[in-house]
């Protein structure tokens, strides 16, 4: 099948097109290396190398496993770009990582708001007008997130909800409460991907995905040079990668506020199952699907938890601080999500264990040396965006 | 009260801006010249003449009823506009009709659906910010749609959902199915806006309009130099606007479809009356209010109908055509809206009759001879934007 992996370059897209790759897919990536120029802006970096650019990645996988990625570096938000691209490749099936993807960073300055909202949804408008005038029959797989929903104080469901109102009832778009600017964004996709599906009859499959967690996948361990990057930092280190490098630092855990807060998580391996069965399993022509893509739900304090019980047995020192909160959301909170139709398409979970969390111990005790200290506490606050760094901040 | 008007040369920004400012108030507009410009693209325009400029507008106001209207030429999604706007007024109001409100345009291409999410969905993010970090306690009163709600087979309340599910309930934003890319700009402000209500206390009410009809307001009508815009063409016109032309210069009403298509209407006068008793009664700090703006619900045909009577009384022969619905719209639906929350406030409706039409039919005699007849039938569909006109368009 003719895959095309939008932001191709990413945590999820450079494991996700080397993945297809293997399995015999023609294969095209792009990427306009957003998250590495926010990473120079910030001063962050991957805690892993990674090589040069994404051409040198494709290269370096063909040298190892002989077989071909295409890459495009270019940016979505171009009309020539992207009409070209379709032209060109006609996908079968595109994977569309290609947004920002970070909360706070969206909540850093107006600016940041805006840069996201205006990215994420113009190029998924391009996406969808080069999808209805050049490859009507492909798919879409899109990467939304369990942060649409918000929390809610009722069951969340797969994307829509029977709702029985005043004597009669109708399926409708699930509400959405969505938790940052960023996330706003992917509820405004939503929308738009729906009202394509309704209209022109698009095919898509919109995946609400948790916290993924885990850095190898099988073609990443194969060689440094395929390595996957791991962000550990404010804006996109997520939760777990976050705590699983403090721990090897000898930094407390940072869990804000109490820590209640839960949400939906995944490894990795999952994550890339899941875009495989939705692929392999397309929508058909006008629907759009909408799956909830994670395997269990966890608190920051169940996780915090989870990390130090390994890191002790490990042989580390792991404590906890609960540090002031920098978002507005809900400490304690109900939260039911359903996520039941990517096992009946035949998910197979990775749950997550001591062993994997030991084992990304032992990946990151590698680059230890490449942590930048100074970016471990959180500046950047929903109530007035990034603060100056004070001394408490740093090491 | 210090009142900002953004769309202040608009349908409805510009006599609500005369209205404020005969009832006293401090009034400030701004205005792009978004809706000329794209008259002036399309080779439409008002029916009614205006006066060359918001300048001079407001000179011709203070000349003929002795008060200020402040005026600002420049773009809201320009920050330095927006942001010097808020610092050097500091409104305690801000009316915010400063959007591309067409359906049609928005579908002409993707480069118009582009354009108008970036263009509504930035200038309001601008606003909030403007609003978050210079004036804090200032109440915004947005102009939303009630085309955001779609027609959904049950009952629309006014911006919220009390949800029964799974045995707990929760009140949550009514869900969305909004009829085009304009609609779903509305969709992505009315989650924009929720969020700045829910994270920094921001004052809100979101009015989800009907179709607006009407010409005059007591403003309006002291000079023809205080004019109210009218259009009547495919992109701006109303429905009823443009029936009532279509009756004056013998062209046959142009019903979509079978005419079943029920949606909620107003008088222009209702317009101004609702905006005042938002403004008059703000929403509190963190409140997202969302009330449903319209007085009665018609189906196209009962519009038409009327139009055809009322027509028909004045000496005008007025037939009906159907023609080929160049929209994606259910013809046949359920349709309970919802609309009893401005009629709390006190609000006093102008329901719609045949002698409001008849007064409609005498202005636009008036300026029949103004009236583009090569514009009167839809080239923009729903389905691959606007087509190239072929002779059956042409009177």
């Amino acid at each position: 099948m003719k895959i095309l992996i939008l932001g191709g370059d990413g945590y999820l897209g450079w494991p996700t097109a080397m993945h297809f790759s293997a399995k015999g897919h023609e294969v095209l990536t792009i990427d306009n290396y957003l998250r590495r120029r926010a990473h120079t802006e910030a001063g962050t970096d991957s805690l892993t190398p990674i090589l040069g650019s994404l051409p040198a990645r494709a290269d370096a996988w063909k040298e190892i496993s002989g077989k071909d990625i295409g890459v495009v570096e270019g940016d979505l938000t171009d009309w020539a770009t992207t009409e070209r691209l379709f032209r060109d490749f006609q996908p079968e099936a595109i994977v569309h990582y290609g947004e920002i993807p970070s909360a706070p960073w969206s909540m850093i300055s107006r600016e940041h708001a805006v840069f996201t909202q205006y990215n994420n949804v113009v190029n998924t408008l391009n996406v969808l007008y080069a999808m209805r005038d050049i490859t009507p029959d492909a798919h879409l797989v899109k990467l939304g997130t369990m942060g649409e929903y918000g929390t809610p104080d009722i069951d969340i469901e797969e994307g829509y909800i029977e709702i029985n109102h005043n004597g009669r009832s109708d399926t409708l778009p699930y509400p959405k409460l969505p938790h940052s600017m960023y996330h706003l964004s992917k509820v405004h996709d939503s929308h738009n991907i729906h009202f394509a599906c309704r209209v022109w009859g698009t095919r898509a499959t919109d995946l609400n995905q948790g916290v993924v967690y885990g850095i190898h996948t099988d073609q990443t361990q194969m060689d440094e040079r395929l390595m996957n990057r791991f962000d550990y930092d404010e804006s996109f280190g997520t939760a777990l990668n976050r705590f699983t490098v403090q721990a090897v630092i000898g930094h407390p855990l940072t869990v804000y506020g109490t820590g209640g807060q839960t949400r939906g998580y995944l490894n990795i391996l999952d994550t890339i199952q899941c875009i495989e069965l939705s692929v392999m399993n397309p929508a058909d022509a006008g629907e759009m699907r909408v799956y909830n893509q994670f395997t269990e739900t966890f608190s920051l304090m169940e996780l915090a938890e989870l990390v130090q019980k390994a890191g002790t047995e490990y042989g580390l020192e792991v404590t906890i601080d609960h540090i002031p909160n920098p978002r507005t959301e809900k400490e304690e909170h109900y939260y039911n999500a359903k996520h039941t139709k990517l096992l009946d398409l035949g998910l197979k979970p990775h749950y997550l264990s001591e062993t994997l969390v030991e084992s990304m111990f032992g990946v990151i005790e590698k680059y230890r040396d490449r942590v930048i200290r100074d970016h471990i506490l959180p500046r950047i606050t929903w109530t007035s965006g990034l603060r100056e760094p004070v001394a408490a901040d740093l090491p």
